[in-house]
């Protein structure tokens, strides 16, 4: 299936202000894209492209007093698989783990694994190792916590979370990541688009949606704790320890964000086809 | 001169336990060794060694039930100069950051920055940008903060040294890097040896030491928030966002620290002179 | 002046619950009413009234499964003027402070004075003892923080507010109150009804308002981090060392808000007339 | 028996500095005492003493520069009968608690019960209601958490018992408190002498206890979360909601502790006869 997907992101900017944006797809899925994947920046400004540590696509530029606008539409390939399930993808002893995923073993912002080290073992350590344990986790968090945009809040970590049971997609895959690694199993946190493809729509307007990673066998799968169930057509923009790593937009500075809304539906098919594989 | 460094660190392990050493000097300090930098492990276990995303050798091995020793004792040329000052050292506006260099504007497990905004204005704001902004930082954590081996405890963040006022090294930096960040001024965290050079005996045993790097003109620089004064003798081990991802030693599992001895100390000028340049 | 003044609050109860509620006037008021200040539960429950341990007119009872409604609207006869300012009043030292007084400098729920012992002091410490140095802490947190109903959530202490820098009525309080303490001023929270006399109307519909009382000289004054200025027609209906105490509903189980409206306003002049004194 | 019972406590005070003591037997005990239960302040200071909101006996006075001795030695009949044990104690209905009782289930400084509703369900809402439910509590908390006086601190909450799981009296009791009242079972802090009758000696110097009462059926029931075990010869001090309402000694201004030692030894019998009733 071919994917429509863009977004229409405004600030109001008080003054000249260096901003970094990760709103591009992410490096894994260009190859997927069938139109050109440009972030617009209006009033045009010098950017600046560049790879991070973590391997997303990152665009940095100023954004000068006034009204800023970040857009962009575009369309990708998607098999329209569901999220792949893999029972039997087994978990490896940290010995075995790749260096490079060591760090999502460890504490970030907003995932205080050293907090969690005995109620991650308390609630989950009779589970068997393995995915069933990653999806013990997801059951868990989707099962205990309520989805509400009014609990979200830009500092709420997975303690929060834990406490307070309430929040947004953010704070479900946080929670879950925390978890993760408290069990030793290594957990990221992904962004990307989301649409409603095989599900009823959400009520709410369109949004980034966030799921996350773990790492089993000898690779990263996706899970997804807020929604806990397969989903077609996910697009991954970033990936990183946690949200704090992987903000749509970061502002050294002030930056009232006005609108927001996000495009991620299907192309209906008499307009796919040309463009398919 | 010549340091000589090393340490000797025990612990009990109750059972079978991975784990992660940041132990040998920093690859930027190779090239001065004297002597091997080798981590020698006890009851010998197979180690495999290479460096992580943030550049430092770690090494990674299995350790057994039993006792486990981690030794070392080795030789290092230092050229005897204090942290070099330099106060002319501009400030770069974010925009004008090397992008590597941003994710040390980023919060991290033990610096909360998103607290710190409002707060770091309020205290820096009137000071000139650049290395006196910094200096200013070092200067008020140092007088507004007391040292105290009893206060340290293994979750304790940059909020909870704003508020608490007490600490030990690392606390001492972790409220520095979060206050420089919050200015927009990068800053890292930093380990490794500090002998008493030059300045009287510390009351207590060695320890490894903390300080930080702020990034000013176009490099890093030394600075100390618990000593606040340009010191003789540092061997880098590792620089990270924060403690979480620099620590000496981390086990996935139990491990319990059961001694811990550190020596760094100018080797006797005779001793000394035949391993010069 | 006479105001009338009352609410009508619902709250869906999915099982039998046991509630507190501090819905009428303090006992202080009493003698300015002219109608029956009748907190009407409906369904009907049998009701049982009480003074708590601060002086405040409480209830109790149990709501059965199913819509409640506690509704409530009475005159009151109020003196027109603005809450006295007293720049003389002297800030007494602790040891001469009555020691039922005592208790208001101690820490609470939501304020923890013990953070900020030295904050409190860096902030404060220069401006004179008294009650210049109450206005003093009223003028910061009115001016650095911001208010939106978006930040309200009920674990919020003086810390969040601190470091978030915004927060509804409540939040505004907390913060002065804990400033208050930390400086050795004895502070406590208030809640009433408060409406828009004598300034412009507020753009939100009317809910109750939260102030504070700080004790100086011999008595209680009433100051207000949140709107910062002398106000008309404040209706006391209780006060506690924070929200926590002084909650307008408590329920011990679940009890689903979903309405809420506070009504608080002058009696046209003609109304009034036959009521006043 | 009888009991001697008194402490030693020393503090160096820089500057003159108002202070409260709860250093004496608490009123419910006072027809025990066998002797003068004198608080000793030298140098002599003027005191006075009242009766606290909670019922204990407060002593206040001003400490002058330098070294301040506050100390005591009496003697107190104790029936040496161990902690009552009542498990057909009913759990009352809140609606059914006396209201003076009500506080008791509120949020307070190191007691986040709102942090807790949902944590205490998961945890004891399957355990028979009742005696058995505050047993399972102390069980929990007694088995789940690790003593260790180098995990004190001042600003400790019962959440950060949760996740540290390590404490020291008060922590242990904080966080037993806090789960009962998240289960709506009121729980109060009492402090107090208690000493090593009938179980071996404490490896510790003696110090002041805390443990925490429990209200079932019609009274409040000694337990405690630290020991676990029914105990002889506890001589309560006073109670409060947590330690924050009951510290042994508060000081609005610096008093550093230089010496503390407490006694509470059972009297050899030949001089215990001659006190007995």
């Amino acid at each position: 299936m071919i994917l429509r997907i863009g977004y229409d992101i405004q600030f109001e900017i008080p003054s000249l202000v260096a901003m970094v944006a990760l709103l591009n797809v992410h490096p894994s899925r260009v190859a997927d894209l069938r139109d050109a994947d440009e972030l617009r920046v209006e009033p045009a400004a010098q950017t600046e492209t560049y790879i991070d540590s973590f391997g997303n696509r990152c665009t940095r530029f100023v954004a000068r007093k006034g009204t800023l606008r970040l857009s962009n539409s575009t369309l990708i390939y998607d098999c329209g698989v569901a999220d792949r399930v893999s029972p039997d993808a087994r978990e490896l002893p940290v010995q075995e783990l790749p260096h490079e995923i060591l760090p999502y073993l460890y504490n970030s912002r907003y995932c205080e694994v050293d907090s969690f080290s005995t109620i991650a073992l308390e609630l989950f350590g009779a589970v068997p190792p393995g995915w069933s344990r990653v999806q013990a986790v997801c059951d868990w968090v989707h099962t205990r916590v309520s989805f509400g945009y009014q609990h979200a809040r830009p500092t709420k970590t997975a303690l929060d979370v834990f406490t307070e049971r309430f929040g947004v997609c953010r704070d479900f895959q946080h929670l879950a990541v925390t978890l993760c690694r408290a069990l030793n199993i290594p957990a990221r946190y992904a962004t990307g688009y989301l649409g409603d493809i095989g599900v009823s729509a959400a009520p709410s307007p369109m949004d980034f949606s966030a799921w996350f990673e773990a790492y089993l066998e000898d690779r990263w799968w996706t899970f997804d704790a807020r929604h806990n169930q397969p989903r077609i057509g996910r697009v991954l923009m970033a990936t990183g320890r946690d949200a704090s790593d992987v903000a749509m937009t970061t502002s050294f500075g002030i930056a009232d964000l006005r609108q927001f809304t996000v495009v991620s539906e299907q192309l209906p098919q008499e307009q796919a086809e040309a463009r398919l594989p």
